[in-house]
């Protein structure tokens, strides 16, 4: 931070505090030793242009910061950047009811949004677990997924308007409220799922759906992951409305009971776990439903919720076992996605490597399988080091992200690429796909000063 | 086309006869004089990739061609240019089932799309009246709209893989079939709705959904816009699944009649009619809730489709219109969107500034009102000339989309900007807007070979 920039942003909150340097220059993934060289903690979008403008001027690096909740790096500022936070940026504008939509600053909480339209019947519909503390702002930034996705699909469907600042402090002011608006190249796409490395979003109009009237949760016992398939088979046969279909693994399960000192619904455990939520079906479809899965033998056992208490805990068994995991021992995580179609074949070949390359390594497999979508999470074993693991799991890592561009799959379904999965993306994009994202970033931040080194390495390697 | 790039194409179907120069040189606006210098019919993406190399060392610009049904001139070629047909590619591969998707070459028609995957109880959800000619490469390139919007969105959503060469022949094959890859900016969306200036797009696989069960259809006579508004609302409100919310006004309905010789279902003439379509509501459900509607007197009139015949017959009014509108006149097309809250504002003032400036025109209004979609069809009066009719009209579009801007709508909804709405662009997009849509046409086309002078002009005015 040159005093010259610092005389640039007078007037505009800024700290150089540890503690905030500290807190602001890292996100959930606590792997990087935290060090920007100052946090901007603008009011307004004015502000935000002021900012840009300062740093564009002094050739400092700036790096968008949402609610840190992110699992790649994304926010991580590790070399005197300027961290932009858009946290005192959170007004919600009332809900504009004929439309279906609600304007947004980029600061306001996922779950502030969602408090706030639900009184209308309706909702934002993207959901996880960080939603407490992400902001929507890094939800677009990032294209967030989670628990919803096989209904409503990603974050990129739920954007009608957005305001972006670009690195020289110009803004563009997207699309307003608009459903249908082809005018040339959609350029909202451009910045959502661009990690902050394009430009800095500072409100967004987000288009809602109604409530759903009724939701039913149940959790299945299964014998294994072809079982899981042959279930989603089922269900998506069956013409009944999917809300969720979640799976996880009995070790994940084992992790989460004993860290929240919980005890199964199960009689007894079983390899696998699927939470189903069905939407607007009425009860006797659904008990009708269930019946003829057990007499069909594609469950082993499974329990219903009876009311909106059992489904919250039946949910909680699946949301709560990425912090249970971390909770009780050090997981490398990763979050991949395959064809549907490919996710046994992919299971299988994962399993003969890992047995036989790294015998003993405990793996949990948890994910929104209905997306293709697998979080596969290795454990650090106790009799190796941290630094021993680290360094095995990123040899592990190639050789899981191999397979799955064999598998024509993704090595990252929802958590982005920022800093931790960079060195990886040759695996999922060819070299003629890396040249067009290069050139998109230099056209729209030619030095390279809007959150660099995420997503795409600065040097062009 | 000079001896050197056809000798460069040898091997490759292309023609150079009169009547496929006239056929592939134009859209469905038959307003300019067609004149390309040729049409090549590749068979493969090699072809298609030997195509662009063969005119990107010849200097030729290259105009990419589907179903030409476009309406905004965005097909057409006047200046010489290769026309490269995507006709001879229209694959279709086997629905992937589990996955719920279909691999199709771009230039498979849409409706051949829907009934390779009916009998699968899966279809492709983007729908309009032009299926049977237009193509899926084109329905991309262009973001199609429709009449099933308001349900499923617009073809972007439904868009998993895309297969896209660049001028320079390299072919990007991008996300295949993954519902989920947050592997940085999603290259996909620069290529869906650009209108071929960024690259031609040669396959796609295409995510599908589920057929309804069950669709009731209805039409309601209303009286006035804002009855249309009220009704809209009431549905919105009864919590019933729309799968569409189309408008059209008696002048649209009278034409359709006259030239289809057919008897109007209602009783007496009314200024507007809706056409309401209810997904998977049940029989007794939709006849309480259209009691209800007469009760409350939100419509005057309604006839309820007795089975699919009775079905299609009612959309027959609404999808015919466009058609009858050019064979009992000659109209003016413009197809706009506000926010659904402004709609009933701005047609007050369109009206009224019509009315003022232009007495005695015919203004036929149609459209997807669900999403503030306007389909405004201004009619030549018998007593102007054609020539002085379309230079009137020129001057009545300014007047229109300046209301258009002021109301934060879009002068093209659906049908994309083209040639003929290139000059409007910037009542839409703000200087800074149409600066990043060049700055993607420099990293994407720099020598602005591939679909010139469309969208954006090529002088950067």
């Amino acid at each position: 931070m040159t005093p010259a920039l610092l005389a640039a942003l007078d007037g505009i909150e800024v700290s150089t505090a540890p503690a905030d340097l500290t807190t602001y220059g890292r996100d959930w993934t606590k792997v990087d030793v935290p060090a920007p060289g100052a946090i901007a903690f603008p009011r307004s979008t004015v502000e935000v242009c002021a900012i840009l403008r300062a740093c564009s001027a002094a050739g400092v690096a700036v790096v968008p910061s949402g609610g840190r909740t992110g699992l790649a790096g994304g926010a991580v500022a590790r070399h005197g950047e300027l961290v932009l936070s858009l946290e005192r940026m959170r007004r919600i504008e009332p809900v504009d009811l004929l439309g279906g939509t609600v304007r947004v600053q980029a600061g306001a909480i996922t779950a502030a949004v969602h408090a706030h339209c639900a009184p209308h019947g309706l909702t934002w519909p993207v959901d996880f677990a960080s939603k407490g503390s992400s902001q929507i702002g890094g939800n677009i930034a990032t294209n967030a997924g989670g628990v919803k996705v096989i209904r409503y699909g990603l974050t990129r469907q739920w954007v009608l308007g957005l305001e972006v600042v670009l690195i020289d402090g110009t803004v563009l002011d997207l699309d307003h409220a608009l459903e249908k608006d082809n005018t040339g190249v959609d350029l909202r796409q451009l910045f959502i799922g661009s990690e902050g490395t394009l430009g800095v979003i500072t409100a967004a109009t987000l288009k809602l759906a109604p409530l759903p009237r009724r939701l039913d949760v149940m959790v299945f016992a299964v014998a294994d992951l072809a079982a899981v398939l042959a279930l989603f088979r089922e269900v998506r046969r069956s013409g009944l409305t999917l809300a969720a279909y979640e799976f996880f693994t009995q070790r994940c399960l084992d992790r989460l009971l004993s860290h929240r000192k919980l005890r199964t619904p199960f009689d007894r455990p079983s390899d696998c776990y699927v939470l189903v939520e069905l939407e607007d079906a009425d009860g006797p479809e659904v008990e009708a439903w269930v019946g003829t899965i057990f007499e069909r033998g594609l469950a082993v056992d499974g329990v219903l919720a009876q009311g909106p208490t059992q489904a919250a805990a039946l949910w909680a068994l699946r949301e709560g076992i990425s912090e249970s995991l971390s909770a009780t021992g050090l997981p490398h995580k990763n979050d991949i996605a395959l064809p549907v179609a490919a996710l046994e074949a992919f299971c299988a070949e994962l399993d003969a490597v890992f047995s036989e390359r790294y015998p003993g390594w405990e793996i949990c497999l948890f994910g929104h399988i209905g997306d293709g979508n697998l979080h596969v999470n290795v454990m650090k074993p106790d009799a190796v080091s941290k630094a021993d693991f680290l360094a095995q799991a990123h040899d592990a890592d190639a050789t899981m992200f191999e397979l799955v561009r064999r598998h024509h799959g993704s090595i990252s379904a929802e958590h982005g690429i920022g800093l931790y999965k960079r060195d990886f993306l040759s695996y999922r994009r060819s070299p003629a796909e890396l040249a067009v994202m290069r050139a998109l970033k230099r056209a729209l931040d030619p030095r390279g000063l809007l959150n660099p080194g995420k997503v795409l390495s600065e040097t062009g390697g």
